[in-house]
């Protein structure tokens, strides 16, 4: 089958990997529809982190090709999302809600899974991993969707979700990428009432409107703070979503958040909170990755009825045959986040 | 009157300070009948924080002498029980459960507002602060334990509310002091099922199984953690509470904390968390200085009722005349908490 292939920082393109096939009676092989590029991938391709060279991608929908013996909840034909890990969903942490420190759990894309930026991925754990899609026919829109599902809007949602966003708060988030554009609709979707979003663009302002914000803070720094604690009576808002992970938006995060609050982290932290200052304000911090699969059945049915939207943050597409392009236009700042067209539904 | 009085670090006399009166009218005047010395009034005690000379302590229970023209809900000769901080209680940072932000709120015994190791305190506020004590005739063992809600108790129950212990919960406690010891009466108090106490001192160790801890981990850094992951099945505990502010407890308590939960942090933080390393396992933290007057009302009925007795971390006792001891001897660690007799109920 072809896939994309890292092979090394800025090196990204389309090679050739042996067809998945089922290894363990758990596993499922499934035939990618629509794939992406995270945030996060843009790490390893601008040699920030380190990544084993091969297979990448870790978001994903398609259609269920092969199930193994022990598989349950899932079979051949359906149309799945993949969470961007695989997990149990019966060990101890499962259980809790904390996915992503299953025990036998792990991450697509990692040199020894197949990754989701390729035309099938073997599935381990699937019928705890995947979960399926209801009915058929589904639009273009809903599928983007659907994708976005994966580990975006999940991700979006658990910001909202451990900083205990309810029906009528007020709202800062922090980043206009697409994590933040989905923290902020997942905030109008938990009934925040004012939604502040932190955006300096105006193609990703415009899409913040569109997800519920009500208010927009063009600066930075200090002078963001200022504008947010005006905009709030001098409190600062109820919850704040840091979806960045920068000293300074981790610092802006924690100076918007009102006494007793809590912030909710989702961008991969590269500075430290402001610890000993935010204890006499009582406001702590939650966060990590965020366990997409126990979030997808919750948020699948809104995407469904089209409450929710959240595909409108791929504003850059293209196919397998052109996945550089994909990495490149995020890279360069031309793409909020791109989505990768594989295989029909 | 007399007070304690605070010349230089070491330096804790009895001297003579101007009668309180009434200033405004939602003044009242409280006679002191107990108090008690903070391990936060070490810190410039031993010249490690700065303070203003001058009258000292910020824990105390007393009757009232006399109130202002505006002073709602107390009146004289009433038992009160004094939160460490005064506050308004009708402006939105208190309304919201975060007394210790309230903008009109202050501290006891700064060097302007009298301190609670005196023979009284103008309080301020005082409608919205003090909580009076229902019923006559209480005993010295419940009066110990009503003082403990003035801080003590009132802080460890903020470790446990904070980091969500419920009903059925493993919690771990990391400090033995008078407010670890508190934590551990409010988790068992909550509902954990168990409570693992880190604690090194037999003395201590003793209150807290009186507390309820139904464990103990005499080892510290590595080995502790080691120890609680080994007594929770490696998942770790469902809350971890931080009562120290060490650099060390406050690793060991993150490192004990399972993944998804809450680590309670009420000693004042002198270290950094593993903010990275954290984030990965969705380990976050909540706390700061305790909204007291938020909790004294629920824990006061506990206290009457004989359900807790956190008047236990009282191990030494003094009158006002040696308040250089009682300073003297949590100085050296021969006292958990230091009790001052200072006035006739």
């Amino acid at each position: 089958m072809r896939a994309a292939i890292f092979k090394g920082p800025g090196a990204v393109g389309v090679g050739e990997r042996p067809d998945p096939v089922i290894q363990e009676p758990a596993d499922a092989v499934v035939r990618v529809v629509l794939g992406c590029v995270c945030g996060s991938d843009l790490w390893y391709y601008r040699g920030e982190s380190a990544h084993a060279a091969g297979s990448i991608g870790h978001e994903f929908i398609g259609v269920v090709e092969q199930a193994g013996a022990d598989v349950r909840g899932i079979r051949r034909g359906d149309l799945v999302v993949a969470p961007f890990i695989y997990s149990d969903m019966s060990c101890p942490h499962c259980l809790n809600g904390s996915t992503i420190s299953c025990p036998v759990g792990g991450n697509f894309g990692n040199g020894e899974i197949d990754g989701g930026q390729g035309e099938a991925v073997r599935v381990p754990l699937a019928g705890s991993t995947l979960v399926p899609v209801p009915g058929t026919g589904h639009s273009d829109e809903t599928l983007r969707s659907l994708l976005a599902l994966s580990d975006v809007m999940s991700t979006g949602h658990h910001a909202a979700a451990v900083a205990g966003v309810k029906k009528g708060d007020t709202v800062a988030v922090v980043g206009d990428g697409a994590v933040g554009l989905c923290a902020v609709l997942a905030s109008s979707r938990l009934g925040a009432e004012r939604v502040i979003a932190l955006s300096r663009h105006a193609d990703r302002q415009k899409i913040a409107r569109e997800f519920g914000a009500t208010d927009i803070v063009q600066t930075r720094g200090e002078e963001a703070t200022q504008a947010v604690l005006e905009l709030t009576g001098g409190i600062g808002a109820d919850a704040a979503l840091e979806c960045v992970g920068t000293e300074q938006s981790i610092a802006t995060a924690f100076a918007v958040a009102r006494p007793g609050s809590v912030v909710g982290i989702v961008g991969v932290p590269h500075g430290q909170p402001p610890f000993a200052e935010t204890f006499f304000r009582n406001t702590g911090w939650r966060g990590g990755p965020a366990p997409a699969r126990i979030y997808i059945p919750e948020l699948l049915g809104d995407v469904l009825d089209g409450a929710i939207n959240p595909g409108r943050v791929f504003d850059y597409e293209t196919d397998l045959d052109h996945i550089a392009d994909a990495y490149r236009a995020m890279d360069e700042r031309r793409a909020i986040k791109s989505l990768v067209r594989i295989g029909a539904i």
